[in-house]
């Protein structure tokens, strides 16, 4: 069993030490730079945490962790081409330090990389790995195509948007956690529980994210906040503020998110005032606790001594406990 | 044993009796009209002839079959994309009926569609099929990369032109060739063979595409001839005449292939005069047929019936058999 903090560590070894500058280098110079970046590693994290939960061999989780982290910087990269968005952890997009057609092919190559770690050694358990990989892969582009359609979508449901969240973010921390309980052979019944904790803990982290661009303080949040109101995006804050508001509110709310005005600070701050009025910052910490008490609820039901899950807890709380 | 005539109604059974049709419907609409739209289906039916050949089921390659006409489809999806090709198959391609986002989306869904299906059985030999499938995808891409790179580079050898016709396109027949073996479990120095076979036939398809694109028939290649000069792309034809051509002909050879004309039949013509003056269509023709003959040498080598070989020989006559 290993803390939290070791854990980190190896997470950290394992991409300081992995090249993908291979050749044609035009195809994996921007998949080593996508790479570079960083971010916070979560994916990889949570799937050591879940195998070492389990007694696994750390040795054994290191091309699943690369796998899992190279998809998810995949669907960033053809994400930031399809929403021409030129900045990410701080640095050109790919599209834009090299072109779109460089994105698309480079992205696509790094999808198959990510198989390719996946596949390299053989396991007991690699057919159901695989299966989890590629459903979840796929789910994960349901989602994307949800998020998409809803641009054009009049009514959108809290129901409609829990689905698009569960299978654009949730799934893949879930299917994390359970690829790295398979490599270390868990039961069956810990592995669904934690597949859920996934699920649970990926809702609330994506509610949180919702929250913090509204309510955020620019500095801790380390983004612009207010962006998804300029960008008339369809929120958890929006979606309920429409449900709880009085016909007035409604209306408004509505009339608002059609408009993209070129100096935006009005706006934020008339959504925000109603916003206000109705509680939505309260009722999304509510339902962020709620789904962290539950995922809570789905850890305490597996099979291991409660300290070896602690590292999961610390991880889970640091997730939901960015400064609001 | 099956005649090449059954395989193809298999292979049209296959693709008739499947739907890609699921929800979101706006991310599958693309896949199934790209797979819909038909072509030659040539890669499933080299997976059903190689399976076959070795008395395998067909009922266990309808999935890998599948799955390697998704694969082919997604990468012409992107490609067309990033050649800002309008129409396929005479029709428009996915980013001209719907958009370009929607022809990244949809591509990937479809690589991942691909996936699925070949991981859909557990089958004895399925992690060296999933290690040849995933290694060939990356190729392809390797072979997409060199080909672009061409385009800017001064000096290609014929060497690296078949290095990247290897990669861009035979090894993906290759490959369905050796799952289709590895689905009948056949021995591995046959699948050794096969597989050269299928690189030889690869190269000889590409090389007489190239001869077609210049010498073709119009109606009978049913495209436009003269597109390779048109768009100054370094095929076999070219870097022959380069290799071979006086001074003065390679200096006229690298000035026209500078330019593009607003009518481009004056440089057609002008290119094709230096062909002839060289010899080029016989060059390509002979090295047509020696990889023809070489293709046909590693099948004698493989250890089954010389009559089961005979829909394999009729269909790499008829793959390298169009009219020019």
């Amino acid at each position: 069993m290993h803390s939290l903090s070791e854990l980190q560590s190896q997470v950290k070894q394992i991409f300081d030490s992995e090249s993908f500058l291979h050749e044609p280098k035009e195809l994996y110079q921007p998949i080593e730079y996508t790479i570079s970046l960083g971010g916070k590693r979560i994916r990889p994290l949570l799937l050591l945490a879940a195998n070492d939960l389990f007694g696994g061999e750390t040795g054994n989780c290191r091309d699943a962790a690369i796998a899992i982290e190279l998809f998810h910087n995949f669907t960033l990269l053809h994400d930031d081409l399809m929403d021409q968005s030129p900045i990410r952890r701080g640095q050109p997009t790919v599209y834009r330090k090299w072109n779109e057609n460089t994105a698309i092919l480079s992205g696509d190559a790094m999808h198959i990389l990510a198989w390719q770690y996946i596949l390299k050694k053989p396991h007991k358990n690699l057919h159901d790995i695989l299966l989890t990989f590629q459903q979840t892969s796929l789910e994960v582009h349901h989602g994307q195509q949800y998020d998409i359609n809803f641009e054009q979508q009049q009514n959108v449901s809290i129901d409609d948007y829990i689905t698009m969240i569960r299978l654009k973010t949730a799934v893949l921390l879930a299917c994390a956690l359970k690829i790295g309980a398979l490599l270390a052979d868990a039961p069956q019944d810990d592995i669904d529980n934690l597949y859920n904790f996934g699920i649970d803990i990926g809702l609330a982290f994506q509610l949180r994210d919702d929250l913090l661009d509204t309510y955020g303080d620019t500095k801790t949040f380390g983004k612009q906040t207010g962006t998804d109101i300029k960008d008339n995006k369809k929120t958890f804050l929006l979606l309920k503020a429409i449900e709880k508001g009085s016909p007035q509110q409604q209306a408004r709310l509505r009339e608002l998110f059609s408009t993209t005005p070129d100096n935006p600070d009005a706006k934020i701050k008339e959504v925000i005032d109603i916003y206000n009025q109705l509680g939505i910052r309260n009722d999304t910490e509510l339902l962020i606790r709620q789904y962290h008490t539950s995922a809570i609820q789905y850890l305490e039901k597996i099979n291991t001594p409660d300290t070896a899950k602690q590292p999961l807890i610390q991880l889970s709380e640091k997730l939901l406990d960015r400064n609001i």
